[in-house]
């Protein structure tokens, strides 16, 4: 088995990354900038921040890891929409591209986001071969960028690039600030908690399947980019409902109290064909059992609620 | 006057857009690699590898400039169109651009290149509002995706960003090994030289007159993309005529010796409505004129012709 290189590896689809990849028996080695990573079998933590070009450049020269997972990028909730640290974060990720492929590296996937179609006029779900790109964000012009110029550089140094394009992901571990997690826990809680309308229309996948996608693409030999995703439509409206009927507390939820968020479309949905079809990628999740097994994840924390940060 | 920062001030179009800056009376700080840059009235040297992110922080901090032109890049000859560095240079001018906004940065211009256009479908001049982009080197796709992500991220900032889409340029100081200047260096020198079928047509632009819109661009308030370009197209066969006629010796020249190189559109023109209407820049060169001058300065440098390195 081939060494991989994972960054990010302590985030939120970094940890059930290294999951699968270690379940599947290879050898890992993993960056993280945390002092405290889990301890999982058959990875191997380099401390390390990606800013520090010298220290990366010469970890990659000495571990000359055949394959990449670039996961780490800025995530700070509602912030990383338009936060300037994208933009240092096209050239960390560029940094590291070179140096993987100056040291022999053969096959490198990165994280996309839907952020990069142009979301002003979506007709149906979101294709990679026919639908426009056009980021309104930030966030969503840095991806598009580096994809275009490590594409382009991937594919002149005859190495194997992919571009996995996340939609919206829940699961263990999630920003207690993001939806999913702060409904459960404010149920949990028994404290109230102000919604949107609900009415959008979003494609959420569980965190592992996302995890098991990305593996999978690695694993694969399709380039370019796919989107991850579960195919399935659900309204964030249905998505409370069905935490409700979960926990319990619908008198707690206020829906319509926050307003909508300018820019964000009606309707968001993948076009998965290129998973299912080339990846060879299906979902173990439904979207009931993941959201139930999600609430027991944060049941089972028993942490005490705190104030949103 | 505002403070400007320069880098790539030592470089074929460098050295005018500085002479320009100077001319108009501004105070300039240039960044350059060189050890021994030329002297001129009023600019400040400072000697820097951009690669240094550490040296490059604190030299911005410190000029804390208004306003940047961001013309160094790899340009290697024949190298730089698939030069893993221009995947660098992207995250050289990523971080670069953030120094600047950071430390107050209010305008800032860059170069691009008419490789970012579809070279593919050309049908008649390239215009920046309807030609569409798909770059097909890496160097093309290097510069798209900078101007993508910078873009992005300077709107955000309240930044205005200018991007100045370079065409074919001539004049003194060119790589010796390009076009023109091995041209008239073999007619000089009385030596043969082959060259293509020559029946390509191009927008040729004296370097002088580049450098001048450069200036107007930065000089103006226009943002996004503008062709820098004569307006003006020529066959190479005819340009090759006129360097025949200037300096004699149409037996030296073998005029379709040499292959044609893949991917070479037969037109490639420059819509300039843009730089003319909205950025207000005239040429002032003719092609007559300015490859008259041309060869002069190459006469004037009395140099043994060396073997092409």
């Amino acid at each position: 088995m081939t060494r991989v290189l994972v960054t990010g590896g302590g985030g939120f689809i970094g940890l059930p990354v290294l999951e699968r990849l270690v379940g599947e028996g290879r050898e890992v080695d993993a960056l993280t900038t945390r002092s405290d990573p889990p301890e999982l079998l058959g990875v191997r933590w380099h401390q390390l921040d990606l800013a520090d070009d010298a220290a990366l450049e010469q970890l990659i020269a000495t571990l000359a890891p055949q394959r990449l997972v670039h996961l780490a990028w800025c995530t700070d909730h509602g912030h990383f929409w338009h936060a300037p640290e994208n933009v240092l974060w096209v050239q960390r990720s560029l940094r590291l591209l070179h140096a993987f492929v100056r040291s022999g590296g053969r096959r490198a996937v990165m994280l996309g986001t839907c952020a990069e179609y142009d979301w002003s006029s979506l007709g149906g779900a979101l294709s990679e071969a026919t639908s426009e790109l056009a980021p309104a964000t930030l966030y969503g012009a840095a991806k598009d960028a580096l994809r275009r110029v490590a594409d382009a550089y991937a594919r002149q140094e005859g190495v194997e690039f992919a571009w996995a394009r996340l939609f919206f992901l829940y699961g263990p571990r999630e920003d207690p600030r993001r939806l999913v997690p702060s409904v459960i826990r404010a149920l949990l809680a028994e404290q109230p908690i102000a919604t949107g309308s609900g009415e959008q229309l979003r494609d959420f996948m569980h965190v592992d399947d996302a995890a098991g996608a990305v593996v999978a693409l690695l694993d694969s030999s399709v380039v370019g980019a796919v989107n991850i995703a579960s195919g399935a439509g659900v309204t964030v409206g249905e998505l409370l409902d069905r935490l409700l009927q979960l926990l319990g507390g619908p008198e707690l939820v206020h829906r319509g109290a926050l307003p909508e968020r300018p820019g964000e479309p009606r309707l968001l949905l993948a076009d998965v064909a290129r998973l299912r079809d080339e990846v060879g990628f299906h979902p173990r999740w439904t979207l009931a059992d993941g959201l139930a097994a999600t609430a027991k994840w944060w049941e089972a924390q028993q942490a005490p609620v705190s104030p949103v940060r």
